[in-house]
């Protein structure tokens, strides 16, 4: 079985919408990329950190989707980074209202010594300093390295994120951050311009509006699936990365071709991730269902023009 | 050869984008609708009205296409109609700077006699009396009816467009007019309660985003072609339109399949259409570069998952 790396926060949420609100619940890209890769056939770990508030249950769920989590440093009489946020009535954007680091201000991640060779790595939203350093741990060169990142880094520490950029081979992006990061407001010169950064492959999410992967000339693009409701986007992003860092991961094919299907498949997993608050919907799923609705996105954009 | 049957406006348009902007120029959404529907082996008519200001060029180029006019009114000492407009920067969103109706004011649509059993009808966007009006002046029951609308006419006359809408097969509408006509923000929902009004298809169109097809259950999304430069979206929505028309006229197949073909070759004719101001790419455009395009379009979309 291939091996997965993942590195992103571990975390708690409080999430408001226009259909409730919760309190604490689990949460952070390095949860949702986890939760979304245990849908295939890979071996994972998380390179996280959190605090010794962090309940042995959210623990155990991890462990029980087959995540090695020995890199997951627990910092005694530490508190767990917790970020809250409200979401407008159209879900498409949302505001801050809190974020606390605690103890991911001084997070130092320690790749497992058994990951230090893995095939894939993901690169969750991080410092990127600490995406860099992930990479820095590593014994062999990965087959590919993806990147997920956000606008905060371009704001506070472009330098350090322009050079973790350079060293990867896929980044993923919102649309906003293609156009702040490359200065362009076309997505296609946006994408073109961010190639030349490092990534050989450019991949901008626009959330309900699909993703498109761009490599040299070539583009693709996956839609999102139409739902009859979206009830909360937190962690949609990061399940879509998930789902193609572990579907590249399981099939052991990184040419184009199968990268379409890895965003096929993050797309499908995403979909699920948007129907409930924070993880519940990813924690219930089970694979007929993911299955199932990857036969709806076939049908979904499929057509027989003869040429 | 079937026929296609096209109301729409024939009119002049002052364009602005950030690009630059033109003096009175062809426009109206008879004229897209009827140029875009000239790639597809059709015979087609124009049911439209016009000064006697409309230069015989503009009257040429559409006879030099196929397009019968025989249904173009021209009004002595009349006056055509004129649309003048601004695009903001994300050519999203626009102002209408001026509208002079003129001779669109007191227009009483003929149908040719020839086109009284014109198997497939396109109604575009105008007032939905007039649309009423040709549909009541047909023989024989057209095998399709397609009907393009915009939020002027559910804010100025609802109760005339719910009557039309009553009576046609497909809508094509974008997804601000979707959520107003149905007051349902998920355009999954939206399209549902669109069905409920008479139209069996729904067609969502989304500019950039690409257009959504809804019938019963089922759904198919075509993704518009990521352009390098958009440079006037004036015409896109009836470009689509016509293409999606000619090509079920062409075809003589109404089943829910080849409607996703026909969404397929709209999305491709819209895409040139934006590339130059008003009609210019549309009129150099040859067949050769609509199948190039066309060859993209399934690269763009078309994955190979096992399921």
């Amino acid at each position: 079985m291939n091996k997965l790396l993942i590195v992103g926060t571990v975390a708690f949420d409080a999430i408001e919408t226009p259909f409730g609100k919760t309190d604490k619940i689990l949460g952070g890209a390095g949860t949702y990329i986890g939760l979304s890769a245990s849908f295939f056939n890979v071996q994972s770990a998380i390179v996280s950190v959190v605090g010794d508030d962090f309940p042995q249950e959210y623990l155990d769920l991890l462990t029980s989707r087959n995540i090695d989590i020995s890199g997951l440093e627990v910092v005694k009489g530490g508190k767990t980074f917790f970020w809250s946020g409200r979401y407008h009535n159209d879900l498409n954007s949302r505001d801050t209202l809190d974020t606390q680091l605690n103890v991911l201000a001084d997070f130092q991640p320690r790749v497992p010594q058994e990951y230090k060779n893995a095939d894939i790595v993901m690169l969750g939203n991080l410092h990127p300093l600490v995406q860099s350093s992930v990479l820095d741990q590593m014994t062999t060169q990965p087959k590919l390295v993806v990147l997920d990142t956000m606008n905060f880094w371009m704001d506070c520490a472009l330098p350090e994120l322009l050079e973790v950029i350079k060293r990867v081979d896929v980044i993923t992006i919102n649309d906003e951050e293609a156009r702040q990061l490359s200065g362009e407001y076309s997505l296609v010169k946006a994408a073109a311009k961010i190639q030349m950064m490092g990534p050989k492959y450019v991949v901008i999410k626009k959330g309900e509006h699909g993703a498109l992967l761009f490599h040299d000339k070539e583009v693709f693009f996956a839609p999102a699936l139409p739902l009859e409701e979206v009830f909360d986007p937190t962690g949609a992003g990061d399940t879509f990365a998930g789902g193609f860092a572990g579907y590249i991961t399981q099939s052991e094919n990184i040419s184009f071709e199968n990268m379409k299907n890895a965003i096929i498949q993050g797309s499908n997993l995403a979909s699920f991730c948007v129907e409930k608050f924070g993880t519940q919907r990813m924690i219930e799923l089970d694979k007929s269902e993911v299955l199932s609705r990857l036969k709806q996105f076939k049908s979904l954009t499929q057509f027989d023009i003869e040429l």
